[in-house]
């Protein structure tokens, strides 16, 4: 992509509004715009990073077998009834159509996935079933002025499981739990990402979330050195010791996090509230019994953000960054501008994905953008690296940088970049 | 994708709610499934499919240089009182947050494109500026009886172009019809679509639809027999004779459609609501000309259906089949087992997209099943084709089928299907 192309520009003046750390760096860097509070647009760059982090948990999704589907927002005030939510859960949107019929915007999808499988899973022969989504929710949030870390509207992605015992759950529940931690391996996150214990309900003592310590968390989180498992605050209060190793309560570090993820043992109160029930090998019926698996799919873009950054700008990971390669021309000679052209065909020829800033601008501007936007890997090519027959290339996490000759580029590109 | 294995299956009864053809299908064949009228779930070979129109009408709109972003559904009441919508649009569904704060869903994207837009474009440098998302939108119908051809919640492809002038416009509108004719014929709707005379608003005379003719269509279109254009409802009264070859309307042809697109010269009524201007050569602001183009990319879906469908179930172009080949073995004999295994593996190898129907079912349910489905080649291997050392082709929408060598297969797809 020309970077003289792309309608976005980075912004040195967002004004005060926009107070998050990871809204006001992808602001600035033209990766997002702010609608409302809590409701943003994902302009080209921010939705190359969305896709990228949606196709990272698609497929770990899929690794563990789950089968994708897309239900709808809107939903019908009968279906949140049957649960108890219409009035009980205070995040619902709530509108009315003209055919007199209330509906709510889907917060969250049981009320909507419990009876569209109960059409198709009879028998103990048809379970377990996994599926899941990935699509845009809906909270009325009193507040939301964290960014990408508390939408209005935001993607997500939820798994729902059914299964005929809890002894099948919980196996479900143990490989959904190594997926969420390849998935945040994925994301450059899971050095930074406690599987953490929370309230669980009716039916679970604890549900577990996966929380990742960022300085602006809205979440305390409490880490037993030992074993690395977290408490959140909820929950913190009961607990005495480590649920595993042991360790005193005591020598727990609060910590501020974010919730990338969480994993959730929901029995049969939704199965139930809708009749859905399974016939087993005897001919009688039994409860079906659920678990919910929920990863903030655009949340993941704000705490990537929060953990990647410096006073210059964003760093993205090579796995979500929007390009791979950023190559910048300086110099507006007819000789440089043929170089970096041919450089720039034949890294896209190579497979790469490359943001080229042909742009007519300076090189402090072009230098400034380039560390904003955040790029893995910056080439520059100027008179002075063509006098070297070299590109000038920098990783935007480090800050040396070394010239690599033109003809030697592909080479040391796949010795960086493993492209799949 | 092995049939044992997906959670969906076909069904007889859907009941009597559902009234569309295509809805219907879709819902028996186990496509979608419907939450309330016009708001439906996309399964897992439902999804598929929309996922491929989304990529056909994604590809022709980043091949006229069009840039892709996602604009959120929730927008702030005051963007569509700027534009006079908030009471003018009476398809708006209206929702209040908690922040005192009152919203509508995004019905069309004028009131959130144009004042973002605003934030990047100042020049005549800036200029033009082509962007498209590809998104769900929420309209409060009176009534939604039309399965996927009017949904409340339904997947649209919207591009917004901005222009200097009226004519620069007016080359992209070009450049958009043309883009336009080439989903539909990728899609294999370009025969029975209509390029469509419709009314233009305050800018323009005329706006144009793309028409394509269905017998549940919700729109009535007549159509010129000499050049093929046609006029809707809404204009036929003003027209005497055709715009293009003059031939009079009494020869014209009424015929039921429905719209699978639109394209719309806006003038600069949206961007001034927004004080939206450009500086031009001279230095001074002028208006900015905008246009609008949408693909109904759910209602593809409904048309698709409607249109290629016989008795037994739905026919798919391969275009947007979920799968290309249905890979059917009659029989439980291991060694029939074995056989359709190893082609099943074989075929999967060679890049095609099979659905393999593996259940222990009769030859009579896996045969309906297929037609039902609807992948345009049908393979089935029983003990009578593994005598031949054969394995039975036959296309879904014709009539004969053939004997194919198991060792010859390869070779004879290769022959009938394109892989991209």
């Amino acid at each position: 992509m020309k970077q003289s192309q792309l309608f976005t520009r980075t912004q040195k003046d967002i004004g005060e509004e926009e107070k998050s750390l990871n809204a006001s760096l992808l602001i600035r860097a033209g990766f997002i715009d702010k609608l409302a509070a809590g409701v943003y647009s994902y302009l080209p760059l921010g939705l190359r990073v969305l896709k990228k982090i949606e196709n990272i948990i698609r497929e770990e999704m899929n690794a563990i077998d789950a089968q994708e589907l897309l239900m709808p927002a809107l939903s019908p005030k009968q279906n949140w009834e049957a649960t108890k939510r219409w009035d009980g859960l205070d995040v619902l949107f709530k509108l009315q159509g003209h055919d007199n019929k209330e509906y709510a915007l889907g917060a969250t999808h049981e009320e909507v996935v419990t009876p569209l499988m109960k059409r198709f899973v009879f028998s103990y022969k048809d379970l377990p079933q996994y599926v899941y989504q990935i699509q845009f929710k809906f909270r009325n949030e009193a507040r939301a002025k964290s960014g990408l870390l508390r939408g209005r509207e935001f993607l997500m992605k939820d798994l729902y499981s059914f299964h005929t015992s809890e002894k099948d759950l919980e196996d479900y529940y143990q490989k959904a739990t190594e997926a969420y931690y390849k998935v945040c391996a994925r994301l450059g996150l899971k050095d930074l990402t406690y599987l953490t214990y929370a309230s669980g309900g009716t039916f679970s003592k604890y549900s577990h979330e996966f929380q990742t310590k960022i300085e602006n968390g809205e979440d305390l989180i409490y880490i037993c050195p030992k074993c690395n498992l977290a408490y959140n605050k909820e929950i913190i209060d009961e607990i005495e010791q480590c649920a595993e190793c042991k360790t005193s309560k005591n020598q727990f570090k609060e910590e501020t996090a974010s919730e990338i993820g969480n994993i959730f043992k929901l029995g049969s109160k939704y199965s139930n509230s809708f009749g859905f029930k399974y016939v087993d090998d005897q001919g009688q019926e039994q409860d079906i019994i659920m678990g919910c698996y929920g990863i903030g799919v655009s949340r993941a873009m704000g705490i990537l953000v929060e953990v990647f950054n410096d006073d210059k700008g964003i760093i993205w990971p090579i796995s979500v960054a929007p390009y791979h390669l950023h190559l910048i021309s300086l110099g507006n000679e007819d000789k440089i501008i043929k170089e970096v052209n041919s450089i720039y065909k034949q890294l896209v020829k190579d497979g790469y994905e490359v943001l080229y800033d042909d742009r007519d601008e300076s090189a402090g501007i072009k230098l400034n953008d380039s560390d904003l936007i955040g790029l893995p890997y910056r080439l520059v090519v100027s008179e002075k690296t063509l006098k070297e027959d070299s590109v000038e290339i920098k990783k935007r996490s480090e800050k040396d940088f070394q010239l690599i000759k033109i003809k030697d580029l592909s080479k040391y590109l796949q010795g960086e970049i493993k492209l799949v």
